[in-house]
């Protein structure tokens, strides 16, 4: 059987496959080396495992669009192809450097285009690193962290163009990303084409992000992740976001947020959108406070603007934007037990209250939607009056927000500009429905970017479970793409570690939504696995789970031995009888043809009776029931 | 404010409390001491940090039923009043030893009764704990494992006499028992009564366990959690099942399941029952099989009569049962993908088979009724055929298998047994409902009892979390407890540390599930750690989360600084400005009074400009959005 997490029966065959040799990745020593950077199952940390799976490419029209996917090799001899967000960095055929950055697969497509033109750019400042006449320590915290890429000066529409992929598809244009896509989630591509044109589904690439493997979210695919990574001005450095963002896409990461804080914002950034195989989102007003050392009544729309350039140059695919929090919301989150708790919308408040006026994010909308339209930046409408408890869900201040990002959805749609929404937050079971139908009715059915929810306030360091039981659920209901969150929250940044473990539980959370939409061939993938557990074949077990060396080592735990791998001895039964083995026998007994009739069951049933009079057969007993 | 997990308003005043004295538990050395059973805020582990509860008692109507409470200390000098399960252990001034167990609280209870009678009760023989003229290794494996406390000698009913819950509930009377419970759930006695007399409930409490701290299991209460230990023959020893037992009960577990196979499992039962404040449950099956050298056609209706009477004897408190695999379901299960997963389940299959005959635990089922009846052992009616796979959810051998488990029910009532049903298993989450709805009216609303279920079959090692969203919605739907699953679900024996992990996530499951179904009260719970989340009171939500040591551990890992436990620097905002902060001042410009005129507002608003444009705060930045 050759299933595929995505719903192709793609195999091995109709496929030209990089070799499978098990060479490891010759990345440059660093975050993105396979062995640092936790490659589930190159085998790379342990030569003597069996490769586990390999990266394959599904070719498109054209000789340069491949998209990669992975291949799980079967000890049936069968490949199970799933989908791969783990970029280049897991392909051995191909060597990366982060100090070169990823090659640019777009920029033949946006060339070809012909609609964008290179221009000077923004001249770098040194308060884009938060470098402050007023800071205590001048310069870079390491200048040689400045990335030594050969530098690309910018693009941008010409003249006044549209270059968005929901501009091309109103237009009835194909693009060679929607392809790629829909090769990726194994539909047609009109029907990418008619999602995005219906403001159904976003592709974020902005033109100046080449390096991304295109990918989709809109409630038609599947369900996606988002790992917010970021440093501070407390902890740590350059190299470490650059590794939790590969970690990240390894693990299964769709899209990465980077919300980097404190000093050098734009040299992490630069750093990040340079070696990521994924589109990368920011909040631009975090980096715009920077720039006013952190006055939020110093705030001003042409900080602002002069951020979103310099991001948009840098190749930001999409951007938050809390314009909703309008001015008269405000006093709405008076009476909340925990009032206002997303920073952006805290900010915003901040501003509209220090100045009494309507937030500049609210008056500049339209400028602002001309500005992400010339490069293709995807707006994510911030939901900055989201619940911070599950006292304060679904109440007055949340939905007014809400009809507000409506409004503000169908004028960046006006402008050509991909949009989707931002969602809670803290909400309780019974209350997260209400929220997916109202933002789908109010805004149009754009995407629906939620974090979490979480369930309940009680559990702080395990809020990835509290909010993966919320995610699977809303995801279920029609959520397009879930934002992690990882066990650290609401406690302190997040180290790679608790990255992982965020991403897997979201990871977990999506699939078990996309398996109860029916996405075509979700299942496909569950069966695989199995299937492999009920034939014993433990190695497929391993990697096909979402982390084969976690898995590998609980069952080593127990059973370290080799031969543990085999029939001998598993968790549920036993070496001679176990209840799979009953059940085989049973299977081929009474279910080769699929249609015994009743004769046959009883004379069968009889067979099997003597045959287990005779076997003698010894039950051993499993380790749980 | 007071809040309370279960309802309850209670204040300390209210109740005579123990002392609060930071004196350590006196428990001799061993797995039960707080130090070594991980205490979640006793304070053991460092006494320089301040008691962050303490045990109180809420008396009833006689001086012998006092109902374990867990008292929050909050620093704002309120205390939060929550459920507690942990036992006598983490009462300081109570002296516990290991190797005496605990006191009988139930005893005069069960005394004053008179309807049971002390008798000989059965010659304890070498296969009991697994000794076989076969096996090459003779003896236990340490013969002073015994359990040396005093030897009582067990109680059961006075000719034929009903002495279950259900049927003092029936004849209208009130217990001791049910008050314990009505208090400890915060609801009227009668309530209680009437739940269990119409079968919606369970009350499990062998006349011959006097040490429990009596439970309620139902849909109209509290949802609980079940957590599984048991050794092996491949692993763990008696001390390590008792550690897991108290540390399962210290994380909130409100019963133990003694899975036990191989050998000891006589003395491993004892050691647990003795030391046990909650009700334990086993299967009964696992070791009548032991006894037949582990063939399965040898089993026979003796063989697992004897076993009935042995354990019930010692005190289990409530049985799995897996009569309802019937000869003609086994060939329903031919053509699934993982066929028969459970051990009770595959093991009647197989005698079924070898014999051609009914299951003995289904011909023998009134027989087996009047030995539960005669010391008040609940039934656990299992689902032998539950689905292992997201393939096989919701297909006819696991319904069919349901419906006859509806006709047991029925009987088991009619010998006044107290019953509870058994539910999967893998069901992807738009099939949860049928499975809960379908149980309930079958089952004419007996306690549902769910082994999650898992919500997709591709993440071994993280079976918890693909388990704990399926719990947490049939649980919301009414599942009244729920099974626990461990990270080393498939893959291997729970130690320690997974028992822990298995036990929190599924609390939050459980907790998410009592907010969904408002539970009144409940909310109050996540209120008192949102408050203290909110007013930077880092103690308070360390000591009211599930997990204190964890959290406060994560908080350490980015923030080390003991000042970090003040308003500056938190992960969400910073010293001076914060989007909490702002939202309090919010509050108290226009919250006050909670109805300010739009006048009042609007004033306010320009007040508040004022002050913003004077104050110059500065926006510290958090590290997550």
């Amino acid at each position: 059987m050759d299933a595929n997490a995505n719903g192709t029966g793609v195999t091995a065959t109709t496929t030209n496959d990089t070799t499978t040799s098990d060479t490891t990745n010759t990345a440059t020593p660093g975050a993105t080396g396979p062995d640092k950077a936790g490659a589930p199952t190159t085998g790379a940390d342990d030569p003597a495992r069996p490769l586990g799976w390999h990266k394959g490419y599904l070719e498109g029209s054209r000789s340069d669009l491949r998209v990669p996917v992975r291949r799980v090799h079967l000890t049936t001899g069968r490949d199970v192809t799933l989908y791969d967000t783990s970029g280049p960095y897991t392909d051995p055929g191909v060597e990366t450097d982060v100090r070169r950055g990823l090659e640019p697969l777009r920029q033949r497509w946006i060339l070809e285009r012909g609609d964008t033109e290179e221009y000077a750019g923004r001249e770098p400042r040194p308060e884009d690193d938060g470098i402050r006449h007023t800071s205590p320590r001048g310069g870079l915290r390491n200048l040689d962290a400045v990335f030594p890429g050969r530098p690309r000066r910018p693009r941008r529409a010409r003249d006044g163009r549209a270059v968005t992929q929901l501009a091309y598809a109103r237009r009835a244009e194909i693009t060679p990303e929607m392809e790629f896509v829909a090769i990726r989630e194994n539909v047609e591509p009109e029907v990418v084409r008619e999602e995005i044109a219906a403001g159904r589904a976003v592709l974020p690439a902005n033109v100046n992000h080449p390096e991304i493997e295109p990918m989709i979210i809109g409630k038609r695919f599947l369900v996606k992740v988002n790992a917010n990574i970021g440093n501070s001005a407390v902890t740590s450095s350059i190299e470490e976001e650059v590794e939790k963002m590969t970690r990240a896409t390894r693990w299964g990461a769709d899209t990465v947020m980077d919300l980097s804080t404190g000093r050098n914002i734009h040299t992490t950034r630069e750093w990040v959108l340079r070696n990521s195989p994924v589109p990368i989102g920011t909040v631009p007003l975090y980096q715009a406070l920077e720039k006013v050392d952190g006055r939020a009544e110093e705030l001003s729309w042409d900080v602002y603007r002069d951020t979103v350039i310099e991001q948009a140059e840098q190749g930001v695919d999409y951007m938050t934007v809390h314009a909703g929090v309008l001015l008269r919301y405000v006093p709405l989150t008076a009476r909340r037990k925990t009032g206002i708790v997303s920073r952006g919308g805290s900010i915003m408040a901040a501003w509209c209250l220090a100045h009494h006026k309507e937030s500049f994010l609210y008056t500049h909308f339209e400028e602002l939607c001309e500005i992400l339209r010339a490069y293709d930046i995807t707006f994510s409408l911030g939901d900055g009056l989201r619940p911070g408890s599950i006292a304060d869900a679904n109440d007055e201040a949340q939905f007014a927000e809400l009809r507000t990002l409506g409004e503000l959805n169908r004028i960046a749609k006006s402008h050509d500009v991909q949009t989707m929404i931002e969602g809670p937050g803290h909400v309780p079971m019974h209350k997260i429905k209400e929220n997916i139908d109202l933002q789908q009715e109010i805004c149009d059915e754009a995407p629906f970017y939620t974090l979490g929810p979480l369930t309940t306030d009680i559990a702080p360091a395990y809020d990835h479970i509290t909010s993966g039981i919320g995610a699977a659920m809303i995801a279920w209901w029609g959520t397009a793409m879930l934002c992690y969150v990882t066990p650290k929250e609401h406690l302190g940044l997040p180290n790679p570690d608790d990255v992982k473990t965020g991403v897997i539980t979201y990871k977990i959370a999506a699939h078990a939504a996309d398996l109860a939409k029916g996405h075509p061939g979700a299942q496909e993938w569950d069966d695989a696995l199995s299937d492999a557990r009920f034939e014993f074949r433990w190695e497929d077990q391993f990697n096909l789970s979402l982390d084969p060396d976690t898995a590998r080592e609980y069952h080593d735990e127990t059973l370290p031995a080799e031969p543990a791998k085999t029939a001998h001895f598993c968790s549920m039964c036993g070496p001679k009888f176990c209840s799979m083995k009953i059940s085989r026998e049973i299977g081929e007994r009474f279910g080769g043809d699929g249609d015994a009739t009743p004769e046959e069951i009883e004379a069968g049933m009889l067979e099997k009776s003597r045959e287990f009079a005779e076997s003698g057969n010894r039950v051993y007993l499993p380790l749980a029931d």
